[in-house]
Protein backbone atom coordinates (compact mmCIF):
# COMPACT_ATOMS: atom_id res chain seq x y z
CA UNK A 1 0.00 0.00 0.00
CA UNK A 2 3.09 2.44 0.35
CA UNK A 3 2.21 5.75 -0.85
CA UNK A 4 5.28 8.04 -1.68
CA UNK A 5 6.44 9.89 1.19
CA UNK A 6 5.84 13.50 1.41
CA UNK A 7 9.33 14.58 0.28
CA UNK A 8 9.25 12.33 -2.96
CA UNK A 9 6.94 14.27 -5.18
CA UNK A 10 5.90 17.92 -5.38
CA UNK A 11 2.35 19.12 -3.75
CA UNK A 12 1.58 21.28 -7.02
CA UNK A 13 -2.31 19.67 -6.58
CA UNK A 14 -4.58 19.09 -3.70
CA UNK A 15 -3.72 15.33 -2.81
CA UNK A 16 -0.04 16.35 -2.75
CA UNK A 17 -1.03 18.75 -0.31
CA UNK A 18 -2.98 17.06 1.86
CA UNK A 19 -0.39 14.33 2.18
CA UNK A 20 2.22 16.72 3.91
CA UNK A 21 -0.56 18.63 5.94
CA UNK A 22 -2.08 15.31 7.75
CA UNK A 23 1.80 14.62 8.65
CA UNK A 24 2.42 17.90 9.79
CA UNK A 25 -0.80 18.12 11.85
CA UNK A 26 0.28 14.35 13.17
CA UNK A 27 3.68 15.45 14.00
CA UNK A 28 3.08 18.46 15.78
CA UNK A 29 -0.68 18.24 16.77
CA UNK A 30 -3.58 19.68 14.41
CA UNK A 31 -3.43 22.69 17.43
CA UNK A 32 0.09 22.91 17.68
CA UNK A 33 0.82 22.91 13.70
CA UNK A 34 0.73 26.13 11.82
CA UNK A 35 -0.51 26.86 8.28
CA UNK A 36 3.16 28.39 7.84
CA UNK A 37 4.66 24.78 9.24
CA UNK A 38 2.32 22.86 6.28
CA UNK A 39 4.06 25.40 3.59
CA UNK A 40 7.49 24.83 4.83
CA UNK A 41 6.84 20.92 4.91
CA UNK A 42 5.29 21.08 1.47
CA UNK A 43 7.62 23.23 0.15
CA UNK A 44 5.38 26.03 -1.45
CA UNK A 45 4.60 29.53 -0.46
CA UNK A 46 1.21 29.69 2.34
CA UNK A 47 -0.69 31.34 -0.47
CA UNK A 48 -0.47 28.97 -2.55
CA UNK A 49 -2.62 26.78 0.37
CA UNK A 50 -5.42 28.96 0.32
CA UNK A 51 -5.28 28.95 -3.52
CA UNK A 52 -6.22 24.68 -3.00
CA UNK A 53 -8.23 26.06 0.11
CA UNK A 54 -9.93 27.92 2.61
CA UNK A 55 -7.34 27.13 5.50
CA UNK A 56 -6.31 24.87 7.95
CA UNK A 57 -9.58 23.51 9.19
CA UNK A 58 -10.41 22.80 5.43
CA UNK A 59 -6.93 21.16 5.51
CA UNK A 60 -8.54 19.01 8.57
CA UNK A 61 -11.68 18.12 7.03
CA UNK A 62 -10.49 17.05 3.81
CA UNK A 63 -7.74 14.63 5.42
CA UNK A 64 -10.13 13.23 7.54
CA UNK A 65 -13.21 12.73 5.33
CA UNK A 66 -9.87 10.51 3.25
CA UNK A 67 -10.81 8.06 6.30
CA UNK A 68 -13.89 8.79 7.37
CA UNK A 69 -15.23 8.17 3.45
CA UNK A 70 -13.42 4.63 3.22
CA UNK A 71 -14.91 3.66 6.94
CA UNK A 72 -17.89 4.58 6.35
CA UNK A 73 -17.99 3.06 3.17
CA UNK A 74 -17.32 -0.11 4.69
CA UNK A 75 -20.48 -0.64 6.23
CA UNK A 76 -22.72 -0.09 2.47
CA UNK A 77 -20.40 -3.21 1.70
CA UNK A 78 -22.76 -6.28 1.22
CA UNK A 79 -20.95 -8.04 3.40
CA UNK A 80 -21.83 -5.67 6.37
CA UNK A 81 -24.91 -5.40 5.05
CA UNK A 82 -26.37 -8.92 4.33
CA UNK A 83 -26.20 -12.16 6.51
CA UNK A 84 -25.95 -13.09 9.99
CA UNK A 85 -24.96 -10.03 12.45
CA UNK A 86 -21.56 -12.01 13.80
CA UNK A 87 -20.52 -12.88 9.98
CA UNK A 88 -21.19 -8.91 9.76
CA UNK A 89 -19.77 -7.84 12.42
CA UNK A 90 -16.11 -10.20 11.46
CA UNK A 91 -15.86 -8.17 7.91
CA UNK A 92 -16.20 -5.17 9.34
CA UNK A 93 -13.34 -5.67 11.88
CA UNK A 94 -11.26 -7.02 9.39
CA UNK A 95 -12.09 -4.05 6.49
CA UNK A 96 -11.36 -1.43 9.59
CA UNK A 97 -7.79 -2.94 10.12
CA UNK A 98 -7.27 -3.14 6.16
CA UNK A 99 -8.12 0.67 5.75
CA UNK A 100 -6.71 1.56 8.92
CA UNK A 101 -3.33 0.03 8.02
CA UNK A 102 -3.36 1.87 3.93
CA UNK A 103 -4.63 5.11 5.26
CA UNK A 104 -2.22 4.75 8.44
CA UNK A 105 -1.88 8.50 8.60
CA UNK A 106 -5.34 9.67 7.78
CA UNK A 107 -6.72 6.96 10.63
CA UNK A 108 -4.30 8.49 13.14
CA UNK A 109 -5.55 11.91 12.68
CA UNK A 110 -9.17 11.10 12.69
CA UNK A 111 -8.60 9.38 15.69
CA UNK A 112 -6.58 11.86 17.67
CA UNK A 113 -8.81 15.12 17.06
CA UNK A 114 -9.65 16.84 20.27
CA UNK A 115 -12.45 19.02 19.63
CA UNK A 116 -11.47 22.55 19.83
CA UNK A 117 -12.99 23.44 16.50
CA UNK A 118 -16.26 23.55 15.15
CA UNK A 119 -14.58 21.30 12.15
CA UNK A 120 -13.05 19.07 15.16
CA UNK A 121 -16.25 19.11 16.32
CA UNK A 122 -18.02 17.39 13.36
CA UNK A 123 -15.31 14.88 12.97
CA UNK A 124 -16.11 13.80 16.78
CA UNK A 125 -19.76 13.51 15.74
CA UNK A 126 -18.72 11.35 12.44
CA UNK A 127 -16.78 9.11 14.90
CA UNK A 128 -19.80 8.92 17.36
CA UNK A 129 -22.24 8.10 14.47
CA UNK A 130 -20.00 5.23 13.11
CA UNK A 131 -19.73 3.84 16.85
CA UNK A 132 -23.24 3.88 17.07
CA UNK A 133 -23.49 1.79 13.65
CA UNK A 134 -21.03 -0.86 14.95
CA UNK A 135 -23.12 -1.19 18.29
CA UNK A 136 -25.46 -2.29 16.43
CA UNK A 137 -24.68 -4.68 15.20
CA UNK A 138 -22.87 -5.97 18.09
CA UNK A 139 -26.16 -5.79 19.87
CA UNK A 140 -27.78 -7.54 17.24
CA UNK A 141 -25.22 -10.29 17.71
CA UNK A 142 -25.98 -10.45 21.18
CA UNK A 143 -29.65 -10.63 20.23
CA UNK A 144 -29.21 -13.77 18.31
CA UNK A 145 -26.93 -15.66 20.71
CA UNK A 146 -23.96 -15.22 18.55
CA UNK A 147 -22.11 -13.27 20.94
CA UNK A 148 -22.06 -13.31 25.01
CA UNK A 149 -24.66 -11.09 26.27
CA UNK A 150 -23.08 -10.25 29.61
CA UNK A 151 -21.26 -7.84 28.10
CA UNK A 152 -22.56 -3.92 27.19
CA UNK A 153 -23.04 -3.88 24.10
CA UNK A 154 -21.55 -0.21 23.70
CA UNK A 155 -19.04 -1.09 25.85
CA UNK A 156 -18.17 -4.30 24.10
CA UNK A 157 -17.87 -1.90 20.70
CA UNK A 158 -15.46 0.68 22.49
CA UNK A 159 -12.78 -2.16 23.69
CA UNK A 160 -12.84 -4.08 20.80
CA UNK A 161 -12.51 -0.44 18.78
CA UNK A 162 -10.09 0.63 20.95
CA UNK A 163 -8.30 -2.60 20.32
CA UNK A 164 -8.41 -1.40 16.51
CA UNK A 165 -7.50 1.65 16.88
CA UNK A 166 -4.54 1.46 18.39
CA UNK A 167 -3.23 0.28 15.33
CA UNK A 168 -2.52 3.93 14.32
CA UNK A 169 0.17 4.21 17.55
CA UNK A 170 1.89 1.03 16.94
CA UNK A 171 1.93 -0.35 13.48
CA UNK A 172 4.98 0.42 11.12
CA UNK A 173 4.89 -0.50 7.55
CA UNK A 174 8.64 -0.75 7.38
CA UNK A 175 8.20 -3.40 10.17
CA UNK A 176 7.13 -6.66 8.00
CA UNK A 177 4.12 -7.06 9.60
CA UNK A 178 0.98 -6.77 7.01
CA UNK A 179 -2.40 -5.79 7.80
CA UNK A 180 -3.87 -9.33 6.72
CA UNK A 181 -1.66 -10.85 10.27
CA UNK A 182 -2.90 -7.92 12.52
CA UNK A 183 -6.51 -8.54 11.06
CA UNK A 184 -6.38 -12.50 11.78
CA UNK A 185 -4.96 -11.86 15.42
CA UNK A 186 -7.48 -9.05 16.10
CA UNK A 187 -10.39 -11.17 14.93
CA UNK A 188 -8.97 -14.30 16.93
CA UNK A 189 -8.68 -12.11 20.48
CA UNK A 190 -11.58 -10.46 20.03
CA UNK A 191 -13.99 -13.56 18.79
CA UNK A 192 -12.01 -16.06 21.14
CA UNK A 193 -9.84 -14.75 23.03
CA UNK A 194 -6.18 -15.03 23.96
CA UNK A 195 -6.23 -18.46 25.60
CA UNK B 1 -11.90 8.67 43.19
CA UNK B 2 -13.06 11.83 41.74
CA UNK B 3 -10.28 14.15 42.19
CA UNK B 4 -11.39 17.97 42.18
CA UNK B 5 -11.46 20.03 38.88
CA UNK B 6 -8.86 22.27 38.10
CA UNK B 7 -11.37 25.22 38.74
CA UNK B 8 -12.09 24.21 42.36
CA UNK B 9 -8.88 24.82 44.41
CA UNK B 10 -6.14 27.28 43.88
CA UNK B 11 -3.16 25.71 42.35
CA UNK B 12 -0.61 26.95 45.42
CA UNK B 13 1.09 23.79 45.24
CA UNK B 14 3.25 21.50 42.89
CA UNK B 15 0.80 18.53 42.74
CA UNK B 16 -2.27 21.40 42.31
CA UNK B 17 -0.23 23.30 39.43
CA UNK B 18 0.88 19.54 37.82
CA UNK B 19 -3.40 18.85 37.88
CA UNK B 20 -3.94 22.08 35.85
CA UNK B 21 -0.85 21.30 33.65
CA UNK B 22 -1.77 17.94 32.50
CA UNK B 23 -5.54 19.41 31.79
CA UNK B 24 -4.14 22.19 29.58
CA UNK B 25 -1.73 19.59 27.73
CA UNK B 26 -4.71 17.11 27.06
CA UNK B 27 -6.76 20.02 25.71
CA UNK B 28 -4.47 22.09 23.38
CA UNK B 29 -2.43 19.31 22.60
CA UNK B 30 1.48 19.20 24.66
CA UNK B 31 2.72 20.99 21.52
CA UNK B 32 0.50 23.77 21.05
CA UNK B 33 0.23 24.43 24.92
CA UNK B 34 2.45 26.70 26.06
CA UNK B 35 3.24 28.05 29.42
CA UNK B 36 1.14 30.97 29.58
CA UNK B 37 -1.96 28.71 29.02
CA UNK B 38 -0.75 27.18 32.16
CA UNK B 39 -0.34 29.88 33.93
CA UNK B 40 -3.35 31.45 33.18
CA UNK B 41 -5.75 27.92 33.88
CA UNK B 42 -3.92 28.16 37.13
CA UNK B 43 -4.67 31.80 37.88
CA UNK B 44 -0.90 32.40 38.85
CA UNK B 45 1.95 34.25 36.92
CA UNK B 46 4.39 32.72 34.98
CA UNK B 47 7.04 33.43 37.63
CA UNK B 48 5.07 31.37 40.26
CA UNK B 49 5.53 28.37 37.64
CA UNK B 50 9.41 29.12 37.70
CA UNK B 51 9.26 29.05 41.26
CA UNK B 52 8.02 25.09 41.34
CA UNK B 53 9.54 23.96 37.91
CA UNK B 54 12.02 24.78 35.30
CA UNK B 55 9.48 25.56 32.58
CA UNK B 56 7.09 23.40 30.73
CA UNK B 57 8.94 20.20 29.79
CA UNK B 58 9.50 19.80 33.68
CA UNK B 59 5.78 19.77 33.53
CA UNK B 60 5.03 16.86 31.58
CA UNK B 61 7.87 15.08 32.79
CA UNK B 62 6.19 15.10 36.34
CA UNK B 63 2.81 15.26 35.32
CA UNK B 64 3.22 11.74 33.21
CA UNK B 65 5.80 10.08 36.01
CA UNK B 66 2.25 10.17 38.03
CA UNK B 67 0.98 7.63 35.42
CA UNK B 68 4.19 5.80 34.74
CA UNK B 69 5.05 5.44 38.83
CA UNK B 70 1.64 4.11 39.07
CA UNK B 71 2.10 1.24 36.18
CA UNK B 72 5.11 0.47 36.83
CA UNK B 73 4.63 0.12 40.96
CA UNK B 74 2.01 -2.61 39.61
CA UNK B 75 4.71 -4.98 38.09
CA UNK B 76 6.05 -5.04 41.66
CA UNK B 77 3.23 -6.46 43.06
CA UNK B 78 3.49 -9.92 44.79
CA UNK B 79 0.79 -10.81 42.10
CA UNK B 80 2.18 -9.68 38.93
CA UNK B 81 5.61 -11.07 40.27
CA UNK B 82 4.74 -14.81 41.66
CA UNK B 83 2.68 -17.43 40.49
CA UNK B 84 1.25 -18.61 36.79
CA UNK B 85 1.83 -16.32 34.38
CA UNK B 86 -1.88 -16.69 33.27
CA UNK B 87 -2.67 -15.19 36.85
CA UNK B 88 -0.42 -12.55 36.82
CA UNK B 89 -1.24 -11.03 33.17
CA UNK B 90 -4.40 -11.23 34.15
CA UNK B 91 -3.98 -9.35 37.78
CA UNK B 92 -1.81 -6.53 35.93
CA UNK B 93 -4.28 -6.24 32.73
CA UNK B 94 -7.15 -5.26 35.90
CA UNK B 95 -4.35 -3.27 38.10
CA UNK B 96 -3.69 -1.19 34.48
CA UNK B 97 -7.13 -0.35 34.02
CA UNK B 98 -7.64 0.61 37.91
CA UNK B 99 -4.98 3.10 37.35
CA UNK B 100 -6.30 4.33 33.99
CA UNK B 101 -9.81 4.92 35.42
CA UNK B 102 -7.59 6.44 38.82
CA UNK B 103 -5.36 8.27 36.84
CA UNK B 104 -7.39 9.52 33.85
CA UNK B 105 -5.59 12.52 32.66
CA UNK B 106 -2.41 11.74 33.20
CA UNK B 107 -2.46 8.24 31.63
CA UNK B 108 -4.07 10.27 28.30
CA UNK B 109 -1.48 12.48 28.75
CA UNK B 110 1.18 9.80 28.86
CA UNK B 111 -0.29 8.14 25.32
CA UNK B 112 -0.77 11.08 23.78
CA UNK B 113 3.07 11.95 23.98
CA UNK B 114 4.56 12.17 20.54
CA UNK B 115 8.47 12.35 20.58
CA UNK B 116 9.03 15.84 20.08
CA UNK B 117 11.29 16.94 22.95
CA UNK B 118 14.14 15.17 24.92
CA UNK B 119 11.74 14.46 27.67
CA UNK B 120 8.67 13.23 25.21
CA UNK B 121 11.74 10.52 23.79
CA UNK B 122 12.48 9.69 27.15
CA UNK B 123 8.80 8.89 27.91
CA UNK B 124 8.30 6.84 24.75
CA UNK B 125 11.17 4.70 26.14
CA UNK B 126 9.61 3.95 29.56
CA UNK B 127 6.37 3.42 27.11
CA UNK B 128 8.60 0.82 25.28
CA UNK B 129 10.16 -0.72 28.52
CA UNK B 130 6.87 -0.89 30.18
CA UNK B 131 5.33 -3.40 26.81
CA UNK B 132 8.42 -5.15 26.75
CA UNK B 133 7.90 -6.06 30.41
CA UNK B 134 4.43 -6.70 29.48
CA UNK B 135 5.38 -9.12 26.30
CA UNK B 136 7.56 -11.05 28.66
CA UNK B 137 4.36 -12.38 30.50
CA UNK B 138 2.50 -12.67 27.39
CA UNK B 139 5.69 -14.67 25.80
CA UNK B 140 5.89 -17.02 29.54
CA UNK B 141 2.21 -17.70 29.62
CA UNK B 142 2.49 -18.92 25.65
CA UNK B 143 5.42 -21.29 26.45
CA UNK B 144 3.51 -22.57 29.71
CA UNK B 145 0.39 -23.32 27.27
CA UNK B 146 -1.71 -20.87 28.93
CA UNK B 147 -2.55 -18.93 26.31
CA UNK B 148 -2.64 -19.47 22.65
CA UNK B 149 0.40 -19.54 20.72
CA UNK B 150 -0.94 -18.49 17.25
CA UNK B 151 -0.25 -14.81 17.79
CA UNK B 152 2.94 -13.47 18.26
CA UNK B 153 3.69 -12.36 21.87
CA UNK B 154 4.41 -8.83 21.13
CA UNK B 155 1.62 -8.36 18.48
CA UNK B 156 -0.69 -9.92 21.23
CA UNK B 157 0.48 -7.61 23.79
CA UNK B 158 0.36 -4.66 21.42
CA UNK B 159 -3.47 -5.61 20.64
CA UNK B 160 -4.45 -6.11 24.52
CA UNK B 161 -3.35 -2.92 25.41
CA UNK B 162 -4.51 -1.27 22.94
CA UNK B 163 -7.69 -2.43 23.66
CA UNK B 164 -6.73 -1.09 27.65
CA UNK B 165 -5.31 2.44 26.52
CA UNK B 166 -8.19 3.33 24.54
CA UNK B 167 -9.82 3.97 28.23
CA UNK B 168 -8.63 7.02 27.88
CA UNK B 169 -10.67 7.77 24.62
CA UNK B 170 -14.13 7.23 25.74
CA UNK B 171 -13.87 6.59 29.63
CA UNK B 172 -15.74 9.81 31.06
CA UNK B 173 -16.21 9.53 34.90
CA UNK B 174 -19.22 10.96 35.34
CA UNK B 175 -21.00 8.30 32.82
CA UNK B 176 -21.87 6.11 35.91
CA UNK B 177 -19.72 2.95 34.55
CA UNK B 178 -16.81 1.94 37.37
CA UNK B 179 -13.48 0.91 36.59
CA UNK B 180 -14.58 -2.19 38.10
CA UNK B 181 -17.46 -3.38 35.43
CA UNK B 182 -14.81 -2.05 32.50
CA UNK B 183 -11.64 -4.35 34.03
CA UNK B 184 -14.18 -7.33 33.95
CA UNK B 185 -15.59 -6.58 30.60
CA UNK B 186 -11.86 -6.03 28.87
CA UNK B 187 -10.77 -9.53 30.50
CA UNK B 188 -13.45 -11.44 29.51
CA UNK B 189 -13.04 -10.12 25.71
CA UNK B 190 -9.23 -10.50 25.96
CA UNK B 191 -8.80 -14.43 27.47
CA UNK B 192 -12.14 -15.83 26.39
CA UNK B 193 -13.66 -13.11 23.63
CA UNK B 194 -16.79 -11.98 22.74
CA UNK B 195 -18.19 -14.96 21.49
Amino acid sequence: MGRPSARERKPYNIDALLDVAVRVFLRRGYDGASLDQVAAAAGITKASIYYHVDGKEALLKLGVARALDALFAVLDEPAAREGRALTRLRHVVRRTVEITVARLPEVALLLRVRGNTETERWVLDQRRRFDRLIAEIVAEAQAGGELRRDIDAALATRLLFGMLNSITEWYRPEGGMGGEEIAEAAIKIAFEGLR
